[in-house]
């Protein structure tokens, strides 16, 4: 069942006092680069640094007392690691996250210092699916990272965060699983979403255009860490097929000039992931002009030398 | 006359719409590392990057129309300067800024950016208050740092914010001329207000200290940019003397450890001076133990250089 709007009212009630309402910020240089109105979601000011506590805490919120109680595995690139380590932390259970073994320092310790069990994994030779399967075997429950109606329903709460402050005519979001994007679709049913991809992890791009569930091939083709998906999930796909108004793949050099961008001006920690939407409204080539956009600043979860790099330009 | 809390509650108004109502934020590593509920005001999110446009659009604001449409000038190590020049175009006048030849670049090029007149002068061997008395010969209304009482006030709208949502045992605030720290200290009466300083320019440790206004020997002694005034003001002295805690002197060692902590755990982008409350609460040896404390995070306008190497640690 595809989340409805009280679903997401549902997440916020939960979330109330464990997430953070994170602010929506504007600047004078931002909406002059762009000509339009730009309003940035610091989801990297969100606890776990990323927006992904949203759903995670959802979902575990969601389980049955005694499934909760046996503790929780999920896989992720890292920032849906870092949450499902807090959520299982507040709910006092014990949480098992396989990561790829190249997921950036900061993301791996911050999981640890939740006391959470993390098992490597290699992200071109293993599927981490098959990966977490095995380390699921007593009974823990699996969080996955977006397919999943408790997810969407989660991360849809930042779209009536959004709603309740400005009526974006259009939403930006960095997108992979699909499971932001679809709940910021359904949280905010008259923006026009469009989801923003890492050049050569472009497949919502292209299953727009096919109408198909396109799948990205294997291997690492960009900074993006967080943002590598082979495609899409079952769940997430026929709600980004439906409801989104469009999709645009950004390369890691606009990604990079975004990252100094919200250093200089915004005064934002971004990693590269968190700032791909941004990257969008900057160089992403969108009618934008004149525009109420919203931009979704997903996470600031990065490696000191990957951001030296960055805003050194 | 000392503002009182309803010149903050006036200069709130005025400031609707203007300023951003900064977020308030925490993180489980800073409540560990400290021992207490710690909550940073985030005032490098602020309009211009720093709390400074607080105070300087208060007192713009404040001047008689007539007198304002002449301009205003300013001398500021930086971040004022950039209030000074927001302020100053929302309401259609000219500004010049008699500005630090070192000071940072990021703020230099931020002055210019809203079509200001930045004329430099030599911290060391020139009276910043000489080089702006020449410049407003054109009779230009002089807009002062912090000793005034519309900036005081201005400032201290940082306080009632905070009062709004937490009522905190005690709050650490960066200090040099004063401004910042008198206006939280009427608006947030029931706290204690510590100042946090820069080593070598401590004068308020040793005002409080003596009883008497001391002032710092000539010469830049620290990274902290923002907070190397001779002395706090003739208006300002009186207020610290009376309302504040006490106070404590930090070495740049410790603010870079901060600017690397809230880059890791806040994913905020801190200035050194913007970092040096958040260095006293991690390392200046306060006791602080189970309070609800209160960390001023003033400003982020860093250059790239020195924020990379200030995380790379």
């Amino acid at each position: 069942m595809v989340p409805t709007i009280e679903d997401i009212s549902a997440a916020a009630a939960r979330l109330a006092g464990v997430a953070v309402r994170t602010p929506l910020l504007r600047c004078d240089a931002l909406d002059e680069a762009v000509g339009a109105r730009v309003w940035v979601k610091a989801e990297s000011l969100q606890r776990g640094g990323a927006f992904k506590l949203r759903g995670a805490y959802n979902a575990i919120a969601a389980l049955a007392p005694e499934a909760r109680a046996r503790g929780v595995v999920a896989y992720s690139s890292g920032n849906h690691a870092i949450a499902v380590s807090i959520a299982a932390k507040l709910f006092g259970v014990g949480a098992t996250i396989v990561m790829p073994a190249d997921a950036p320092a900061a993301k791996r310790d911050a999981v640890r210092a939740n006391d959470a069990t993390v098992i490597p994994f290699d992200r071109v030779r293993e599927r981490r699916e098959d990966v977490a399967a095995k380390a699921s075997g007593a009974g823990q429950a699996l969080i996955k990272p977006f397919d999943d109606a408790m997810i969407v329903a989660g991360q849809g709460t930042i779209g009536l965060e959004i709603g309740a402050e400005i009526a974006p005519d259009i939403v930006l979001t960095p997108a992979s699983g699909g499971g932001l994007a679809s709940g910021l679709a359904i949280a905010l049913p008259r923006a026009r979403v469009i989801a923003v991809e890492p050049e050569g992890h472009d497949d919502i791009v292209r299953s727009l255009a096919s109408g198909a569930r396109e799948r990205n091939a294997p291997g690492v083709r960009s900074i993006c860490d967080g943002l590598l998906s082979e495609s899409t999930g079952e769940f997430t796909y026929p709600i980004v097929r439906a409801r989104l108004a469009g999709a645009v793949a950004m390369p890691d050099s606009a990604v990079k000039r975004a990252m100094a961008f919200a250093f200089r001006h915004l005064k934002l920690v971004l990693e590269p992931s968190g700032a791909i939407a941004l990257a969008a409204a900057l160089e992403g080539g969108l009618e934008l002009a004149g525009a109420c956009v919203a931009v979704i600043a997903s996470g600031g979860n990065v490696d000191a030398a990957a951001f030296a790099a960055a805003i050194a330009g």
